[in-house]
């Protein structure tokens, strides 16, 4: 996993890409011209780990309110612009800290050189932010769906390039996971920018969490992508809390405890998912990045217990608890959950 | 994507590896001892998708038990067996259609050659199973955790296939992703066997799912992989419906609707988080591999209610219900869910 090294560049207070953690953002789902609801959800977003707000700017009411919104919050706020690149203008004198603009519903030179002056001026970064949904029905019609949205955002690059403009972020997303895979590693080699992942409109979370955890995991993998944000059908720290779980499981980022629960089968001798359920509402809010087992038998469970930093391996009716590698003590089944979590919450 | 292909086995009915399609499985978390209730489980993992079952046997009265779920139910059922070969033997006698051997504690030649004859005598494929949790403690501590799952695995091959038995189907196991994901593709290149893709003890779904998307994904966008099982602490069912889910984001199994959902902004007017929830509902039991689209403004909902099968694009109080691209009807809020339900339920 060697990571692609991007030219970093700063949203805000947050660097996104070189050798910058991956940075978790997400969007807002408040009417935008309703400051307090977006503040308040924005706060929502930042106790919940999000790094980067982006709000959409649909009219110029909502260019105005953004004003009122960047003096409520400290989070660095992305105004997200289709159609009018005056609403750009306007988000910029709002105190927008980055734009995105949607290449395949802005395009034309002059107004495009309007924006990157006044973006300019204000050292915000533009993200070129291309979706398959939105490409301009005769654009390349003899390519493919992934080189299509590739060349829509060089033709964008290039524009922009040809401007002296180069505080440039670039996403290529499509619901289509193979085609969002082969369009980021197609424009990988090809720019020096960082790259916002995404599968866009991936659902509701039952179904929408598989699909970003796999595009986004392939992706990443890979060491392609400087931020992401998982766009789901719910509340917006969902996504963000997605976000850290594919981060997490790739050992990109860490945040929180992370569990390590067998599934059970008919070896188990105690209920492990409902001791697996409890441990995680104890832990819920705790912030410390420790990995704890929970394990319903001898095959694997002093292995992977000894192997965390806090673990139980259960047998019947007894469990022996880990701690950094060795068994601290052996507890009785009603004792599981208490002893564990006690553990747990003294372990550094 | 150019998929490893391997050499094909059969699994009862169904056949792993090879251009076969990628067989989903789950296993039981019941008692095995208790037939009954281990038949009513494998009954419901076979109405929710499930291909192939696996049920532990830790003792001989589930072996014995086996004989009783054999005879009650269709699908391929393998048997887990760990530390007593006798088990393997007494599982094959009742009928199991496959063995999982763990060689990590389970490894004398003798008592591998009992097995292996007896598996073949009645052409039972064995999977190899490999987990990071159950390695012995001195097993070839000079190498990285990846590459002592791989000898360990190796080491097994070698014996079974100095016997002549070639019916072998191997896993790699560990809850850290990256040693998962290296580890298949090591092995992927040095023999001929399907494999059996799984990231071990991926705890509760909340992150679980992430976690095996995320390996699980990476593997199969290589080419790498015959047959998965997603391990979670929750009912099987849900092992089953993630499985498909991972498969389905990458082109490589269809099952039921599939919605794609705009994630919602400041930019919709309609509440589109409950209206996909409600779409969902709604064609929770439909079997046909439909696209449905739910789309919440003009900027990428034109475009992806084409290009789905089914789609519908909100604007203010009215929506365009597309169908194989072609706009049918316009309709009000109050009818969103009813109309769009009604075009995907009628859509070939």
């Amino acid at each position: 996993m060697t990571r692609r090294i991007s030219q970093p560049l700063r949203i805000g207070k947050v660097t996104v890409g070189g050798h910058a953690p991956v940075a978790v953002q997400s969007m807002t789902k408040t009417d935008t011209r309703d400051a307090a609801v977006t503040i308040d959800q924005i706060k929502q977003l930042e106790d919940c780990g999000c790094e980067i707000v982006r709000v959409a700017v649909p009219d110029s009411e909502a260019a105005e309110s953004l004003a009122h919104i960047r003096r409520g919050v400290s989070l660095p706020l992305i105004a997200d612009i289709h159609f009018d690149h005056r609403l750009a203008l306007a988000a910029l004198r709002s105190g927008a800290d980055a734009l995105r603009l949607n290449p395949g519903n802005m395009g034309d030179r002059e107004q495009i050189a309007t924006v990157v002056a006044a973006a300019r001026e204000r050292e915000a970064p533009i993200r070129i932010g291309v979706n398959a949904g939105s490409l301009p029905a005769g654009f390349c019609p003899e390519v493919g769906l992934a080189e299509r949205m590739v060349n829509m955002a060089l033709d964008q690059i290039k524009l922009m390039e040809s401007l002296d403009f180069g505080l440039i972020k670039v996403s290529l997303k499509a619901f289509d996971v193979p085609t969002t895979v082969q369009a980021y590693q197609m424009i990988a080699d090809r720019i020096p920018y960082p790259l916002h992942l995404g599968i866009t409109e991936a659902g509701l979370p039952r179904t929408g969490v598989v699909r970003s955890a796999v595009g986004i995991g392939i992706l990443l993998h890979q060491g392609i992508g400087d931020t992401i944000r998982v766009s789901l059908s719910a509340h917006p720290c969902e996504e963000v809390f997605v976000a850290y779980e594919i981060l997490k499981s790739l050992g990109l980022r860490q945040r929180g405890p992370t569990l390590v629960s067998c599934p059970s089968c008919g070896r188990a001798e105690v209920d492990i998912i409902a001791l697996a359920e409890a441990v995680s509402r104890e832990l819920d809010n705790m912030s410390k990045p420790i990995k704890v087992a929970i394990m319903g038998c001898v095959v694997n469970g002093p292995g992977e217990a000894r192997d965390a930093d806090v673990g139980i391996a259960c047998g019947k009716g007894k469990g022996a608890i880990f701690k950094k590698g060795e068994i601290v003590r052996t507890v009785d089944e009603r004792d599981f959950l208490e002893a564990l979590v006690a553990e747990a919450r003294e372990v550094d």
